[in-house]
């Protein structure tokens, strides 16, 4: 190894974060290893390890580089290297020739603290805390940063099962195919191929008929959710009914778009239709196919009920049609979209179907709301980034999504029956709802406590799961919302038996 | 070539849109090519044929699929090929077995017309009327649409050089090194390694100090613009000064979150601080690097000025550095948000250093507007996708964003260059501004004249340029703003002919 201990005079000695992976920096050295340089790029390499030199102080403002000759020599590399890489940090205004003084640090940059402040995010709650208090608008984060040995929170499919290998070669594809054009700003409905694969991905799954150019494409259900109550806020709508129980976050994000979202009851059949009339309501949030959290599919006398409910009061369905693809021992079941779409705002996204951290989603407006919706997404962020578009239009288009949706049932349902095996086990006296699809099922208990105390208990004994009640907005049975697809049958029964002893000795 | 004409009995002889790449539909038959088929994966193929057969009515609902026996003798591959297929159209719920009656089709998908409907962004304008009323919100997607042949419309770099080879194996090793849990729902804020790439060159390129945890990644300045606009409308400001000229596409950002915008005037020195001090507002956005549109730099003494005003009124600084990595003929200029970090809200993007299609962007507020924009944020997406944060942050951390930064250098300089040449010779009466930095340059006329109506014959004349009174709010010399960094040198030198042509000629 040939390495080098470049002594400088002014070195920071006050510099609390002096370590980096290339240069380790003591009390007053610098080392490098020309051995970590990609062959071909050693100048640029050289340059990068002293701009993080400068970053960071270790090259304080105002010091001198060392003479390119000696440093040449200490590494053992042609000058010719050292002067390019001094050449680079002049053009970047990192430094400045000095003629016979030498090459000076010019810039006067600072060294981020390596240790990020703490935030929201970042400091976890104590179990009993996290639960004790009604859940905030940032409980998801919080949920997020609480550490657990096994999460078993709704929501998420087998993360590791996402196809890295196709998803890359879809990639290469995209970027080898793409215009330069492709790459500035663009449509803020989305790209045309993404519109399009979206649209017969719909046709094929969800039996809806429509139009490319209806097709607006977002950054998931929750940016759905905020531009569309955005929207009806400013067409004088200023009330969405919800599903009780329903999603938490959903009735947030609502919220927050300064909407009341009044209660409606779901019982086995899905929504209760005759209450959401009798509310007077002009619009409903609903998730039919898979209701959230109980897992009821909306009956075919209720669906009609629906459908007379909205033509009758010119009611506005906002459909969130978050999981429908995931299905085991059941037939699917069509959108309320493919029937209903002048009374049917329709939200759909990859999140359940590839990963969440894609941020890619639909909506399908009624055509009144259409324009004020992509005027919406304009103001909000001009659009989708358009690289992931394609790649993903390229990944519906050549069937690469239907084989992942196989590929994930399988799994899934194996993870599925492990759950409802281990609960038969440890909560014998739970009551399991809406198991037959989706990445999650629901239990309840007859008897009375605190689902929260539950959770909290749980959580201190390392599993991490949601209180039904979280999701309710009147008293409920006590329950909890349990997702299998994104945890090994393994931890899902060792979790189980966990929740098992948990309610047996809460404390 | 081994091809299959299959016969059915119940084809859907009034489908408009019979036709795709692989499938050619004629009057009563499909043609597959088994040869399109990639080898090991023709079950997965012929499913997928299928399926865009259903979407599109080729195959109607309750036609029979051809036996197995006989459609894997006609297309010459093995019946288990076949079976495979139908078996996954069957679990797609697209088919049913029916014992003897063989393999129906079930579903009800229906095909999105082959030509999308018309939509603001769609259908061009004649050059006229795109220049003859004032700018609307969806100004800029009309731009985009309207048909030319040279494109000098400012705001975007060299997308030609796009660094596509370096951004692949950059994603290659974050989808190799990624965990599953990565994938998932995540912090709103953005990874925290993106967090710290971009921590380390705001310390190495602008000078600005700032930990990790304070930066909130989003979607580009537009939605910074749009969250901040949203937090301060809710902390009870509701203006925001702007500099005139000035962004056009930034006011209407604001003004969509019901924020006035009163204009300060800008000179050679940049910003006038004393009318901004007489408007009292308590808050002003500025481009202080190289102003929007007139390229000037914030002088020396403007800058105490605005710092006194800042610290004095306690007065918030939005400071949109878009473009101050670009500079030719001059020296940096350090970020206003290095020296005032409690009154400058700091916002910057990679759409000027990479591409505007990746929707990538940073925001550094002061401690008291922190948390709200992080709720914003997360109220709007949830967060940045994970997967492109993940590649910017290896390519800011290997050297690769300094490298793509020095290249571009050169290419939009000499683009520059071409430009200036062009006009002192074509139009030899307009005055130059702002040629020392950025990817843009403004020209102004003494004369008095509509610049829109030059705007408009130039673009009759098939070249896109912004006219300058779009970026004004009250009475300007007529100009236009002229965008060099994404043409080639020959195409600018030909538009700005025309430019010429247009101008001696308007009509």
């Amino acid at each position: 190894m040939r390495s080098l201990c470049c002594h400088y005079g002014s070195v920071n000695r006050s510099n609390p974060h002096p370590s980096d992976q290339s240069i380790v920096s003591g009390s007053d050295f610098l080392q490098l290893n020309i051995d970590d340089a990609p062959t071909g790029g050693r100048s640029d390499w050289l340059a990068q390890q002293l701009r993080l030199a400068i970053s960071d102080h270790r090259l304080p403002v105002g010091s001198r580089l060392p003479a390119t000759r000696v440093l040449a020599g200490e590494l053992r590399v042609s000058r010719g290297v050292v002067t390019e890489a001094y050449q680079r940090l002049i053009e970047d205004g990192h430094a400045a020739g000095r003629g016979r003084n030498g090459t000076i640090v010019v810039a006067a940059p600072a060294a981020p603290p390596a240790v990020p402040r703490p935030a929201p995010g970042d400091s976890p709650l104590p179990p009993s805390a996290l639960f004790a208090a009604a859940p905030g608008a940032d409980i998801f984060d919080r949920m997020r940063a609480a550490p657990a040995r096994i999460d078993l929170t709704p929501g998420v499919p087998d993360l590791a099962a996402f196809p890295r290998a196709a998803w890359l070669r879809a990639e290469r594809s995209v970027l080898g195919a793409l215009s330069a054009a492709g790459l500035g700003y663009a449509d803020p409905r989305g790209t045309p191929e993404l519109r399009h694969a979206i649209a017969n991905w719909l046709a094929r799954n969800r039996a809806i008929r429509v139009d490319p150019g209806e097709i607006l494409i977002v950054a998931g259900t929750a940016q759905a959710l905020s531009l569309l109550g955005h929207v009806l806020h400013d067409a004088g709508i200023s009330t969405v009914a919800v599903e009780d129980p329903g999603s938490l976050g959903a009735r947030q994000h609502l919220r927050n778009q300064r909407l009341d979202t009044p209660a409606v009851p779901v019982d086995s059949q899905g929504v209760r239709v005759d209450v959401l009339a009798r509310t007077a309501v002009p619009a409903v949030l609903l998730t039919p196919a898979h209701q959230f959290p109980t897992g009821a599919v909306l009956s075919g006398a209720r669906r009609r009920e629906l459908m007379r409910w909205a033509t009758e009061n010119d009611g506005l369905i906002i459909e969130d049609d978050y999981d429908a693809e995931h299905r085991y021992d059941r037939p699917p079941v069509p959108a309320l979209r493919s029937v209903l779409p002048d009374h049917v705002c329709y939200a759909g996204s990859v999140s359940k179907l590839l990963a969440p951290a894609l941020r890619i989603g639909w909506v399908l407006a009624p055509p009144k709301y259409r324009d004020a919706l992509v005027a919406a997404k304009r103001f909000a962020d001009l659009g989708n980034a358009a690289l992931p578009q394609q790649v993903l239009a390229r990944f519906m288009e050549s069937g690469q999504m239907e084989r992942q949706l196989r590929h994930l049932r399988t799994r899934h349902r194996r993870r599925r029956d492990a759950m409802v095996d281990a609960i038969g086990t440890h909560l014998p006296d739970a009551v399991v709802h809406g198991a037959a699809a989706g990445l999650h099922l629901t239990i309840t208990f007859d008897s009375e406590f605190a689902d929260t105390d539950l959770a909290a208990a749980a959580l201190a004994r390392g599993v991490k799961v949601q209180p039904l009640s979280w999701h309710s907005q009147r008293p409920s049975r006590p329950g909890l919302v349990l997702g299998y697809a994104a945890s090994t049958p393994t931890d899902i029964s060792e979790g189980v038996a966990t929740l098992g002893a948990a309610l047996r000795r809460p404390s």
